[in-house]
């Protein structure tokens, strides 16, 4: 079976907005076993986007599109489906319903543009939307079913899976290859070294495939395969994930795609440790990074984002000779921050990041991209110092809040 | 002049990898006046890119195409415009020379799969890659005007700006038009409310187009034309845009794409004032989204991330009989919250958030998707109750932030 993809928008087309959809799109297809051949990118023209059908439904078997489906002027993607099908929209009343509830619920009156949104092209079949109010829909023209989603990347998720991939399951059939991927997240070598160090990959298994995505600082490695079992598929992707962590050691974080702050979060929970930490360069990041967890407040207690040195000593107690003696960005500091933030809130663990995210405040000695971090604990204190080459605010953010998350990771991890 | 991109690779077809390079070439390439028609993206294969280029040059007058010119076997992007043009591949001295002088330089082997990549379509144009070995090069094919460039982003952008965008800036000559667009980051309403406060759009302006996207909680409204006088041109987006503030009034939060927290921060440092803030259920959002600004030393102070209320207690002094009688989750404690922070760090301003983010947490008097917001000034304490639908823990963080950062703004508004 092929498939084709077809995003729309005038955001996407003119390059102000990075095409995400697709890319996720294409992955989930192409785990189920379905080849994608295009991705196409046109902008919100009536003409633009039924031409756009008309071709891509000679050429695949499936097509799933993106976009258009709001309530604005600028969402004419049923119209242009139903141009390129030859037929009218009518209301579709199983979606005028299912909008009527969702605005009931949430206590929204609904408008006349929302109305709109449940003009389909007649022959369509509604596609609910659990998460929005933009109702998708499914349409065949000749030997091709096409499927239309919301462009909000979240809803158009949703729906993926709740619609489009089931419907997709059934028509496929049994039995077939299975394909899957194991996502190792690393973190402390770079895109090339984390690549030469699985060197070899490729002679031992065979029959799997390996990828690396950058995603920033971290290295996801993925580990994919296809077979006609599913298990005997599994214990080959379990295979080649050991054999990789034993080359890359303590820096793979997590087999799962868990995040940095998700493993660190599910390490406190297991030893049944509480953290705090106090923040200068990251800013509150490492702290948002924990708390996107739910159920984090369960060990995370307190994080003082500690911008200015007067906050420094107000709330966590370092004295000022310290912050005179040696200056903010010193071990010397990063370690009373983290014993400051452990002994204010009363846990377990504390710990601290100061540094020069840039792009001002660096000088010979300290020059943007350097990071000290404090880690507090109960069986004493440690500082560590590390320069990166980035010259990047946002890069240097995030490298320091991993590099510190880290630093608590392998701790945790001797326990 | 209507240009049109390919992206080639296996890792962008199968979704492993988000292509950036075709939304950053579109934007390249609309602000010099080309309008892009669409992007398109194909595997590796010699057929699915020889064909893709065909079609292409038949519709546009100028492509531009990335990847597929590295040394390894499955980089066929030469390969297959030689045979969309029915040429050979021909060694080009030019790009071997350069070659050559590349490795030279970094005292590096050449191989001779590097030597491989020097052989060009006949009839091709060598251009230079100052940063990388892969040569670019330039075909017309018919009417249409080929540039091929390498898939490696940091390398792509280099060669559109050294070897593209200057061949076109020719070619285009001069008088001609440009393209602008003008967004209006807004919050406070949906997108379809959004919409309709701003319907009649087209019959007042039906020179511009108008575009909505969710940033989510923002909405983005882009205003967007296309003339041949730039001055005329930006005269009308002025007009235009002045007439959506109109209509959305307050809700504008900026006319330059600048997010919220840079439009909070440009107005303290207008102030010359400075903020303190104590976030329970943002968990450290407002305190990450405020320092991702250069220079926010300036006015931001400090974030007590108080996830535990004893740390509520113990940093910002919120009385233990305020979390008893009104629990964490009040106005009252919101209001002791936002003093404590102005207190704690000696500030003009003190924002606080305490909420329910969810999924846990939820009772029926506070359910989940509760905040109440504590804003302290100069001129005394105010606290806010708001209530929101979405049940998304993500999201209601995300809501959270931005609507205590709304409040801020609109105070310093007032001033």
């Amino acid at each position: 079976m092929i498939a084709e993809i077809l995003s729309t928008g005038e955001e996407i087309r003119c390059g102000a907005v990075v095409d995400t959809n697709a890319a996720h799109i294409a992955r989930r297809l192409e785990e189920m076993g379905v080849a994608v051949r295009r991705h196409l990118c046109v902008g919100d023209g009536l003409d633009a986007i039924s031409r756009a059908l008309a071709e891509m439904g000679t050429r695949a078997d499936l097509v799933v599109v993106t976009g258009g489906l709001g309530p604005t002027q600028d969402d004419r993607t049923a119209q242009a489906a139903a141009a390129a099908a030859g037929v009218a929209c009518t209301m579709n009343t199983a979606a005028l319903d299912a909008m009527e509830a969702f605005f009931n619920n949430r206590g929204r009156p609904m408008t006349d543009a929302n109305r709109k949104q449940a003009r389909l092209p007649q022959g369509a079949d509604w596609l609910a939307n659990p998460v929005g109010t933009a109702p998708g829909f499914r349409l065949t023209m000749g030997e091709c079913r096409f499927y239309f989603l919301p462009g909000v990347p979240r809803e158009m998720r949703r729906m993926l899976e709740t619609a489009v991939l089931p419907d997709l399951e059934k028509r496929l059939g049994q039995p077939r290859s299975v394909g899957r991927t194991r996502t190792l997240v690393t973190f402390g070598l770079t895109e090339s070294a984390t690549g030469e160090q699985l060197d070899g990959f490729g002679s031992l298994f065979p029959d799997l495939g390996i990828g690396f995505q950058i995603r920033f600082p971290e290295i996801l490695v993925r580990i994919h395969g296809r077979d006609g079992s599913a298990d005997r598929l599994e214990s080959r992707l379990d295979e080649a994930a050991r054999w990789a962590c034993d080359r890359l050691g303590e820096r793979v974080v997590s087999l799962t795609g868990a995040s940095m702050a998700e493993v660190v979060g599910g390490l406190l929970r297991g030893h049944g440790a509480t953290l705090a930490m106090a923040e200068s360069c990251t800013g509150g990041l490492m702290a948002h990074w924990l708390t996107e967890v739910p159920g984090s407040s369960d060990y995370f207690r307190f994080s003082g984002v500690v911008y200015a040195n007067a906050a420094k000593t107000a709330v966590l107690g370092v004295p000022e000779t310290i912050l005179a003696r040696f200056g903010a960005v010193s071990q010397e500091t990063a370690r009373t921050m983290a014993e400051g933030a452990r002994r204010v809130a009363g846990t377990d663990w504390g710990l601290a990041t100061t540094g020069i995210a840039g792009p001002g405040g660096g000088s010979a000695e300290k020059p943007v991209g350097t990071v000290c971090i404090g880690l507090a604990g109960p069986h004493g204190v440690d500082a560590f110092r590390h320069h990166f080459p980035f010259g990047d605010r946002d890069m240097n953010k995030r490298v320091f809040a991993v590099t510190a998350l880290d630093r608590l990771r392998r701790s945790l991890l001797l326990r």
